[in-house]
């Protein structure tokens, strides 16, 4: 089955210990769609300006993405300049300048509603919102959103975790939104607004998984070279739900089985600036690390002493 | 076999969000010989002054500690005041007062010498180097440290991690002694002093262990009560290496389940103040939480796209 995305795409300009680049490729539907094209197809709705190259097109075409949902608008590309310490793991932003995205009321080409699987990427609850009520046969929803729409608009924050099946935020934005120092505790107040899995990303820590009662616990990939972590959650969620439109599976197994294959792409993208790891990256690579995952975590059971 | 741990029995005042406790029992051989007698006998090498309560001193006897190598010296226990905040990843020092840890040269006594299990805990690496060499019959031996010591006696210590087997250190620790801010090199660098097994603690995310080619990564046990994060690292080293020296299975697969008993003694140490959980712990109890550990981290092989 394919998998509609609404987002962003953006031009991204960043500085880490190990570089700078400039007006690179970016976004969060772009990181999305990009790692859920190894798994399926996938539906793009976002916004560019009039600046955005044909280039960028024909790459994200080239990927079995459709861009029939991807508006180009008067003015500029959303453009966002950030800089990056040491540790990684926190961005610190230098720049938003929201361009066309300022007034971007997402609109379903009629072939998308079809889609069962809905990513709502970071952007404004209230257009997430406006999204579910258009994708009508989305069967599995999943939404990201960010510290910024924590505090500006918690209520309709709340309207969308009260809709959607799955919730993918950060461990910061867990806290946050919760009032909660214990995350424990905090996924019991996001599951208590009827979403049915909560992901918590915790950067190179890795990823906890609440759903039901099972909670799963998948660590990062050990990087001896993490260049840019620039879209690695969306990578993360877009080989996520890739594999999960591919197979249908959204049994706990299958579901544990996704944050592998999550993690897995959002460990290849950090690897280098922008996409350009993903634009050379294959399929046997992929198989390759969720091996190496799989070691990475294995033990025997337990021993009879 | 029987291990032998050199390191403080001290007093610890300690606030945390959940509450206070005043001059509790603490100390890191304290916690790591309480866990390791879950798993075998512990011969314990510490100093403590007249006013350490004969009570305490029952209660290491009552779980198989040998306290022949615990020596009394005129003046006051080491007595350690610190504080944490919401987060309980770091501790605050408030006061640290070394009173007789200030002497303290540890004697093995004779039968001690036999020992095949060695754990240096966090004390000056001089002492570190003194205990190793008073351990002739010691086949394996493992190794803490703090800041202090990397800021203080960077080349004592590299001369006591150029002769351990196991090296368990915290992950600013790694960082700060090897200068390299990505764990990965900074493992590489640690492991080429002749270090076997690099255990890198993470706190609440869990620990890392760099073993030749080997890598595993371990989560934290996620708790919706986290009382007292004080001597957790300690409770993983006295799980981690009671389990070795219990099995003799210092294989990959050996150490893996040894860091997974590890984990599951550090989870239970924070649910209370000082050893409070500890003194309660059952071994049924470990069982079953090691069997939730597995549940947590397992997942399915690759499938087949």
């Amino acid at each position: 089955m394919s998998i509609l995305v609404v987002g962003t795409v953006a031009f991204d300009s960043l500085e880490t210990p190990f570089g700078k680049a400039d007006a690179v490729l970016g976004g969060s539907a772009t990181y999305f769609s990009t790692s859920a094209s190894f798994f399926t197809d996938v539906n793009l709705v976002a916004v560019v300006g009039e600046d955005f190259p044909e280039e960028s097109v024909e790459f994200l075409k080239s990927r079995n993405i459709s861009i029939e949902g991807l508006e180009r608008m008067p003015g500029k590309t959303f453009h966002w300049k950030g800089k990056y310490g040491y540790d990684l793991n926190e961005a610190q932003t230098l720049e938003t300048h929201l361009n066309v995205l300022a007034d971007f009321r997402p609109q379903l080409p009629a072939g998308y509603a079809e889609s069962e699987y809905l990513f709502l990427a970071n952007i404004d609850p209230d257009l997430q919102l406006e999204v579910m009520s258009q994708a009508k046969n989305a069967r599995l929803v999943a939404c990201d959103t960010m510290n910024f729409w924590i505090s500006s608009k918690p209520d309709s924050l709340t309207k969308v975790l009260q809709r959607v099946d799955i919730a993918i935020i950060n461990e910061g934005e867990a806290r946050q939104y919760t009032q909660e120092a214990n995350l424990v505790k905090a996924a019991k107040k996001i599951l208590a607004h009827g979403v049915n899995t909560l992901i918590i990303k915790r950067g190179e820590y890795g990823v906890l998984m609440f759903n039901g009662s099972s909670v799963f616990a998948a660590p990062a990939y050990p990087l001896e070279q993490v260049f840019d972590p620039t879209g690695a959650g969306d990578t993360f969620a877009g080989g996520f739900m890739g594999y999960l439109a591919n197979t249908g599976d959204t049994s706990d197994a299958g579901i544990r089985q996704a944050i592998i294959f999550g993690s897995v792409m959002a460990s290849f993208n950090v690897e280098d600036f922008s996409l350009e790891r993903m634009k050379k990256l294959t399929y046997p690579e992929v198989e390759e690390r969720f091996r190496h995952f799989k070691s990475l975590t294995h033990f025997e059971g337990l021993p009879v002493l």
